[in-house]
């Protein structure tokens, strides 16, 4: 077991998905022990602090990486299993901010009102019990939410020489901002260029699903993740397989061509599995399914489709590279 | 405890919502002992029946109804509680439909595709292990599948006199297809005019999220159902509640405003329960709220949005009707 | 040339497509001299009338009609031109009204910001001049427009019994708020019923293509339409035509799904006109094509497709009837 | 008057916008003869050449530049005029390519159809008559259209350190495939980097509002542009101005943003210009804008918002540029 750290400087951040050279580089089968910031750069330190004010769009979601492949080269299908997630500090962020959210108007929405009321909670967060403490801005109430940290931004370099600012989730991951990307799951990033330059960031302590404020709790990070490379399996979009479910993403606009990916990469995954043909697998999709939404509220949205494994009678996906992770992440656990 | 039946002929079903006269009068506090056809009017007997010859797109979906309930008034909110739903044949049924689907060219999405083929799966229904068996139109793949029976299309007469077919799911109910509108849960219906007249059919002996193919597997069914008014607590739109969870719904175009509804609608919901301010309810729904899609492929489409009832420190919806509902369905089962 | 009147007392307004017996019957060649109440039924009187307080969301768009035609049958094709409409008052209204127009949250697009003011706008009417004046709400900026008068609203029953407000457009037309239903247009809308039902209304003084704010120049008008029958004819959609183009709409949302009903529908007419398959007409419409936006505010957008009937070589639509009917126009107008 | 060349190599054409240097270098208010080539970089030679098989989509539409404008920083606001577009070759080409256009299943709005047929149409190009000759695919079907030359893809380098693939449109132009790209007319880009970077390409002989099939009539072009830099204004997205209008465009999905975001930036761009404010310049706007859709095929969609300049009351956009790059244009023209 080759373990590696990645705990980048504050200059060494990164904003973009391409354009930048590896801060690691590791081998299929290695752990990475890496520290992601908070969304905000970690320049939201109180209450009083108002995002807008102390961080530019452009410098939301610092990511840690890019993290070299070695081996990966375009059409390969990078596996990112998330070995333990662990906020950093004790308190986590979330806000409203000005033109970003569900139900505001937006940059894309564009409408005449003025901007909601930018308010930020702090949500301290006790790692003992497990739980982040909501406390509301308007009044007194207050409710104990279990962690269930995760991270919303994740991914690899664009095909064709494309460098993207983090915040846009798109086939090669970035922010897709699914609570999916938990503990005991894998991520399965299709690679686009040589070494696959991984990148990761955005800790949520818990998140719902659709992310209709815009933020999370969000949190830095300390996080392990193993990797591993599938030889010229790439399918078009990101997936992911815990040990439940198969589940494959799609992440545009508008939210029912998110929807209509995520449903269309199940559909194949399962066909690919199964030997069922496009419409026996979407038949069996149709009625088995689950369709959470993940974003709606980035640059493009995502959605996500979800089949349980034992309606695959057996079948595993790329030759088990699930379950080899979950146990090399058990014996890392052990040891730690 | 008054029970009533209602077993329409195959003249009483209904196609629309609005428009038509009570085939049946209720109190508030009522059960009643209901059957249903399946989406096809029963016309599609074997694999052999192709849907779209045998049956008229403005036929799919018969309903049983109007159901009178004494009392209710514009503005008024109608629970419709979940008691028992049962298969009432030896077998449901899916297929594709011609423009009609998810992953399909429609007669909104237009394209210049020819149709998909149109297939039909029959399930055998097995009411001991609670299953339906999935059989391949294409191969020997088979899968048993839990029953998990709902109602897709269940509503109330809409406002200002509107008539509207059964296939479109609105403010009024209808079409919404989300597998959330099963046993033990109470659904919330705005009344629009005097008696709500509710009508209630399409049954799928299970679905999944999203309805991606168009159809779940269409059952005619036995069901029960009890209804209670509450006097002048109409939101805007329909909402359900079970043990766990308040949700609230939306249906509309695109998917992203079916999102925005339903959360809008879920946030005031939570504020009013809890009395926390909208900035302060839409944190607490974005950090524990959860966003299935329910159809995707109805002329509206449906997403739900659901926060745990826990959160809510002890707030009690409506007065706890759904308790009172589900001690009056518990009832009902002990004497059947 | 026979000639019918059509003058609506208040209680005798219409404010649905579908579900009211005729106030007129005609036949095919026959005029009607209508007159048509502004969106608002009179009611706003003065830059000092609140329309959200004077009048009721269900009751905007009165329509004068049914008017029956008849032999039309299911499946006919009805065509309706555009003699004359003139406003019938000294002024016309334009206004900001909650929740509705394309640059703010509405019912449908739910949000939580408050609603933008709501403002009026008086125009005064000028028929010697053929203008109307623009006077800003909040500063002394005037501008003199040139009239250019449509209905906003017009329509056939639905099929399948459904009865519809009329502030939404859908394919038996409606409130498709296009600037291009203006006199020397025939516009041609598919059959449903026996005896067509044809209502019409929402006057505009004139309106911008996409009604950004959610109203036009709204005006009472005193209108003259010629009506004649196609047997057999009915397209999926309405249509219109002048002398200089073919045009087909589709009025749904998203967006998108407006913009692919009406080219698809141009792209089939083209198709029947000059026996082009679906791939060579497209070609032609991809370059020939004009696609301005109708109405992007009201519960389904409209969307527009023109080609220039010279690229036609010489094919005549529906056997030359809109020519007919621009004789029958020019005739009434050189005895009136 | 300074007049420079840009006549890329094969191996210079650029298919980004961003992250290249440039290859030439101009100053404010000098002219550049660019040529470019179609948005096959001239692979498809005839009407036997499937586009689809002898290029790969990420190597469409290559762009000349970028072209360095000293002086240019990031908040100033760069005019393009075109001073004129001529079609280069004797061919234009248009065709269908696989998962690409407005009424086909495409990456992003995935379905499980088959692709359809990939037809390639060959237009002669007859400069001295001005026209495209169409020839239909499958009959003998003939039009002569009117040449209307323009460029579908013109941009600078994003914000950001951003590198996007020249066919995706944004705030920074790209590929807006807008015929009012044409000559006479004035483009204004924001400025996001030193010296702008401005690239230009994807020339049309002519192309349909909307660009249905997702290809105009490709042609390489022998251009000319001339640029000014108005320092400090820039608005958030692209602007357009000829003889009688000004102009906004918006480029994202669904189509109703683009059209949001275009019509808001018109109101913002009147505002500015006759001092109304928000509410009166959309009250203007909603009854006498236009509301063209560009493209409805790309990866973003573009709608433009046009006003006509009279209802401005003499106000003149940035002190007259698009006049004086006119006067420039005509003294080229005389002296070529």
């Amino acid at each position: 077991m080759s373990i590696h750290e990645l705990r980048p400087s504050p200059s060494e951040y990164s904003y973009t998905f391409g354009g930048r050279n590896p801060l690691l580089s590791v081998k299929p089968g290695d752990l990475i022990e890496v520290s992601t910031e908070d969304c905000f750069g970690g320049r939201v330190k109180s209450p009083l602090d108002i995002p807008s004010q102390v961080i530019d769009f452009a410098e939301l979601n610092p990511v840690s990486g890019p993290i070299e492949v070695e081996g990966a080269e375009p059409g390969d299908l990078l596996a990112v299993h998330f070995v333990s997630i662990v906020p950093a500090r004790e308190y986590g962020i979330s806000c409203t901010f000005p033109s970003f959210g569900a139900l505001t108007a937006t940059h894309e929405t564009a409408m005449l009102h003025d901007d909601l009321e930018e308010r930020v909670w702090f949500y301290d967060i006790d790692l003992e019990s497990w739980t982040a403490g909501f406390k509301a801005g308007n009044s007194d109430y207050r409710v104990r939410m279990p962690l269930d940290p995760m991270h919303g931004t994740i991914g690899v370099a664009p095909a064709s020489g494309e460098v993207r600012l983090v915040v846009t989730p798109n086939s090669y991951g970035g922010n897709m901002d699914t609570p999916e990307a938990r503990v005991g799951t894998t991520l399965y990033l299709p690679v686009n260029v040589a070494g696959a330059m991984l990148s990761i960031g955005d800790g949520h302590a818990r998140q719902g699903e659709g992310e209709v404020c815009g933020t999370g709790i969000e949190s830095a990070m300390n996080s392990v993740i193993a990797v591993d490379l599938i030889k010229g399996a790439a399918p078009s979009w990101p997936r992911l397989e815990n040990d439940e479910f198969i589940m494959a993403t799609g992440s545009v606009r508008p939210l029912e061509d998110a929807y209509r990916i995520s449903q269309k990469e199940l559909i194949n995954w399962t066909s690919d599995l199964t030997g069922l043909d496009a419409l026996d697998a979407m038949q069996l999709v149709s009625q088995m399914g689950l369709s959470p939404a993940a974003n709606v509220c980035d640059p493009n949205y995502t959605m996500v489709a979800k089949l349980p494994k034992w309606t695959l009678n057996e079948a595993q996906a790329y030759g088990g590279v699930h379950k080899k992770l979950r146990s090399l992440a058990a014996e890392y656990k052990l040891s730690h």
